[in-house]
């Protein structure tokens, strides 16, 4: 997965608390520290668009692959190459512009929209009121 | 509400939509061309710290108060405002620090945390493999 940041590195320490193993590859090489002193996973300091650090994290035999940098753009485009280039079967980018994780979705692309959840839900509220 | 960004300005509009008479207050003005042409309720340019702010908005009479910037110490310093000195009814505070939220939330103050959903909605869609 790339991107470690708030997200990121929950997501990974419940992934391996659940028995995976996770590789994380993040641009910022602070944010291991997010993981603790319990991560056993794999962590790589660069750019998601690097094919080789790709490589390196294991994309080619990978399981899933997940985007959660807090960049859209960096998101959707290594999700796209990890679905395409590297055929990883089950591929979730998150996506924070509303109208874009509504487009890629519509293209096969699974996404994650915190902002349309946090609309839908301060919605709910309000109007349950 | 405080808070015209890409959050603020959908859940305003629908609310607008809704039959609410809604009064918007954000830091920069250019934030008001979010809420396009068909936007009828108020809109003031501003701090949400500010209290003759908040008087000229409505809050005093409000039904329901939405904290929705992108700074959670701003949302949770207004929404506390709202809560117990203007007596609003019912606040809501849109908070990304997933540990903050669940702290205020255990304090009384209703809290949507767009961060924790994402978490949880990762962690659900590749558990789910």
């Amino acid at each position: 997965m790339i991107g470690c940041g708030r997200v990121g590195s929950a997501v990974a320490l419940q992934l391996q608390g659940s028995g995976w193993d996770v590789t994380v590859v993040d641009e910022n090489e602070d944010a291991l520290g997010r993981l603790g002193d319990s991560w056993t996973g794999g962590f790589l300091v660069g750019h998601g668009m690097d094919l080789q650090l790709l490589r390196e994290s294991g994309i080619e035999d990978a399981d899933i692959f997940i985007a959660s940098t807090n960049g859209d753009n960096t998101n959707l485009v290594v999700a796209q190459l990890a679905q395409l280039r590297f055929e990883v079967p089950r591929v979730i980018a998150r996506i924070l512009d509303p109208r874009r994780a509504a487009w890629y979705a519509e293209q096969g692309l699974e996404t994650i929209c915190p902002t349309q959840i946090a609309i839908e839900q301060l919605e709910k509220a309000a109007l349950d009121l």
